[in-house]
Parts: structure tokens; C-alpha cells; sequence
């Protein structure tokens, strides 16, 4: 939000100090030292002593009788858990689709990782878009598509490499032929996980190109994709071009939302 | 904690008012409007609305551009993993442990689910031990011990009871005897959960009584048992006896301290 000085005004300062205390005793493990705990905020002893009586008081921080450390309490955890369960890259994303179909004037879309595969949940188009068949509830391609390869590049889950070996076997000529080498799945893995997102060109659809970049949650999985596609003689999809980038930073804003990385 | 009136002029009130804020928002699902927050924490609506600035300002709390509404920001989720990964049954049983064992001068531990069944983690002795070969390590049977038994009545999982199962056609005449009926696994489970506690006299160590109690995690899984025991002839076991109830009150602390249930 933005920090005016009319809303500085309004805030209530203790009430800040409070959850930075908090925030430090997360940042320190859930578990430290009242000295820890006032160098990580950087305030004298005596004053976050105070606050840390208020978190205890309010069942957010507890300490330990016998090491008089402080630890993280039982509230701190049914705050994590009603946070996780509304934890939606869906939701979390709204705002992401909006400024990527209003700046580049693409079609963009959020998909998660459903039974069949990665499928869309969420498009944008801009108003003149340009025609794809795909809407909510499609599902894509593992290696064929630039959603399917985030997916596969990103995550961990041996069922997606296997599912992917199975599209390559079963593709055709001129699929086969896009993806080189001994090991043709490991290699566009390792491309995808350098260049930071998966682009394909022409590759699902004549034409068109695309380019997705992958979304995380609090404990590092993928759980969502952020895709941008467009026709391709319109649509910079260079590793440093127009989109790429701004995909990429939009994603990473989504997985921060979601709870992923350092605070 | 003990609120004397010194602690609590030490505190700081608004820091406190922040988590009452922020623990209203969990308590209506992580997700609402200014309106539902106030009536939550029983504050007129400027008022809170002030401290939701705070919390959004420290990362907390998050608004909703389309709708307005408020729900838990990326800073609630790090807490909350914070907190859940420091959330260890043993170590929230410590002083359990030490209550019970000195108001009723009885051995008790703490056994978790380990991969080979029920494992005790921690166990203390009162200064004149009943002499019990059970130690830290120790692995226990599903149904001829109580810590096994709770486990097997309050888990859902189906492994169990089919290993429970095999314990049984496995079990030899005396201990078959003690279990009746055409499903004797299903009715030990209806059993122990309405007593609420696992109660087992003589069955796995001749002259032995133990009492064991679940302990349950925020989202409600047992990942403990809380047991005690001692010499039958001197150890009240009776469901409403001097143990049971002093067991099953420890467990619901320490299932409270890993935020399980209301807050």
C-alpha cells in the first residue's frame, strides 16, 4: 500500500512493534533468546521484554520455564493455518493477470496443476485478443505447451517427468524435432530452470508463442503457473525481451504473496 | 502466564488490541470485511479499521483492491510455518510430564508414531521407578499397550488397523481373550474413544497398568500419546479414577499448546 502520511498518521505504532517482534522470533526459527530477539529488531532489551509479555498474554509467543527462551504459540500456528488454507495463486494472482493483459496487451492466464495435467483457472484477454482456443478449464501439455514445461521444470514430482517422457515418445515428427540430444526432457528442464521461465514458440498453436514463468507457495512447490501468449509476429518472447521479464517479475510478486522466500 | 498487575502494567496495550485484530481475522476463516472484524472484537469500525492499517503495513494482513475485504497477508503464512515447524509434541510435553509424574508418582512418557509403530521419545521416573523395560526407543504393540491403542483409535489411518489386525490373528490365546466380539479391533477403537483414553491392565507387562491419552496437532491429526503407568496394584486406572483424567487434562494441554482446537 501506498505510505502516505495520512495513513502513517492513522496507524498505530505499538501495534507495529508488536508484530515486528513477531516477525523477528519467525525470521530466528520460531525460537530464541530474549537477546536475540531485541538485536534481530534492534531495540534495547528492556522495551521488546514488554511487547514479547503482550505476545505471550495474546498466545502468539509462549516461553520455555526452563531455558526462558521464547518460542512461537499456539496462536501463531492457527494464524498460519487459516492464512494457508486461503492461500489461492488464483486469488493471489487477480491483480498480476490485470497488469500483464493492460501493459502488454496479451492474453494471460493462471493455471494450476489439476488431475489431468496443468489446466487454465483464470485467463485475461485484452479487448482485441488474439483467437486461441483456450479458456478455463483447459488442460495443456507437459512439453508441448509453455505452462506444461514451468510445471515440469520446476517441480520436483517424478509422475510429471514420466508424463512427460510419455509425450515425447508418443509425439510427432516435428514435435520430436524441437527437443534435441540424448536426453531431450532433462535438457529443456535445465533450460527452462536457467532461463527462469519456459517460452515456446509456435510450438502448441501455429503462431503463437508463449511464456510462463512458475509460481511458488509458502513451502517452495509450484503450485500455479503465470502464462502470457500472444501471435507470435507481435509477441517478444526473448529471454530478455518485453515479456519475459515483466512475466517473470509478476510471478515472483504472486509466489511473495503466497508466502514464498524472506519477508 | 500468571497476570499480576505488575505484568500487566508492563504491557503494551495496543500491541495486544493488533493480535486481537489479527486473531479475529483467522477466526472468521482469514477473510473479511471491516464490518465482520469490528463486530468479531467487539471495537467500533474506525477504531479497528486503524490497527488493520498497521498489520497491513507490516505485511500481516492484506486488502482485497476488488472487494475490499481484508484476509491474512504473506507475513501471517512465514509465522505460521514458523511456528508449526517448532510445533514438537515432546517438547510442549515436557512439563506434562513432570506434573504428572510428581503428583502422581508414576512413570510417563511421550511415544510418538515412528516407523515401526508407537516409539517412546521421552519418559520420566519417579524417584522409586516400577521396574518396566521401556525406554527412550522403545517400540510398542498396537493393541497390548495403551499408547498403541490410543494411537490405533484416534488415527484414521487404514495401515494401522490393518497392522493392528494382523496383531491379533498374530496374538496368542490370553491376548485374544482380552479383545471380544466379532470385530474386536473396531470395538477397542469405539471403546478408547469414548473413554477418551486407552486404558490397558496386565496386558503387555504382568503386574503393570498404563493410561494413555492422544495428543493431537493444529490440523487435528494424533501425532502423540501422552501415557502413564505403574505397579496395577497401586495405580488407580478406573476411567473416572485419580489417572485418567489427569492424563487426558495433560494431553488436551498439549494438544492446545500445538494449536490444536479453539484458540
Amino acid at each position: 500500500m501506498s505510505d502516505t502520511s495520512a495513513n502513517r498518521r492513522q496507524r498505530v505504532q505499538s501495534a507495529e512493534t508488536g508484530m515486528s517482534v513477531l516477525k523477528a522470533l519467525a525470521r530466528l526459527g520460531g525460537d530464541a533468546s530474549l537477546t536475540a530477539i531485541a538485536a534481530e529488531v534492534d531495540e534495547n532489551a528492556a522495551k521488546v521484554h514488554r511487547y514479547l509479555l503482550s505476545l505471550v498474554q495474546e498466545g502468539m509467543v509462549a516461553q520455555n520455564a526452563a531455558t526462558q527462551h521464547y518460542h512461537l504459540g499456539p496462536e501463531s500456528v492457527r494464524i498460519g493455518l487459516a492464512a494457508l488454507r486461503q492461500c489461492d495463486p488464483v486469488r493471489m494472482g487477480e491483480m498480476a493477470l490485470v497488469r500483464l493483459r493492460e501493459s502488454l496487451q496479451v492474453t494471460c492466464f493462471i493455471a494450476v496443476m489439476g488431475n489431468r495435467g496443468p489446466t487454465v483457472l483464470r485467463i485475461e484477454e485484452p479487448s482485441l485478443p488474439v483467437t486461441v482456443n483456450m479458456r478455463a478449464g483447459s488442460v495443456l501439455p507437459w512439453l508441448w505447451s509453455a505452462s506444461g514445461q514451468a510445471f515440469l521444470a520446476f517441480s520436483d514430482d517424478a509422475d510429471i517427468r514420466v508424463q512427460a517422457q510419455a509425450e515425447f515418445d508418443a509425439g510427432n515428427e516435428a514435435q520430436r524435432s524441437m527437443l534435441a540430444g540424448p536426453d531431450p526432457v532433462a535438457r529443456l528442464c535445465r533450460q527452462v530452470k536457467e532461463q527462469g521461465c519456459a517460452i515456446v514458440i509456435d510450438t502448441l498453436l501455429r503462431g503463437i508463442s508463449a511464456v510462463a514463468a512458475p509460481i511458488f507457495d509458502a513451502r517452495g512447490r509450484v503450485v500455479a503457473v503465470l502464462t502470457a501468449l500472444g501471435a507470435s509476429n507481435g509477441f517478444d518472447a526473448r529471454p530478455g525481451g518485453k515479456v519475459c521479464p515483466q512475466v517473470m517479475r509478476e510471478a515472483a510478486t504472486i509466489s511473495h504473496a503466497m508466502g514464498f522466500g524472506p519477508g
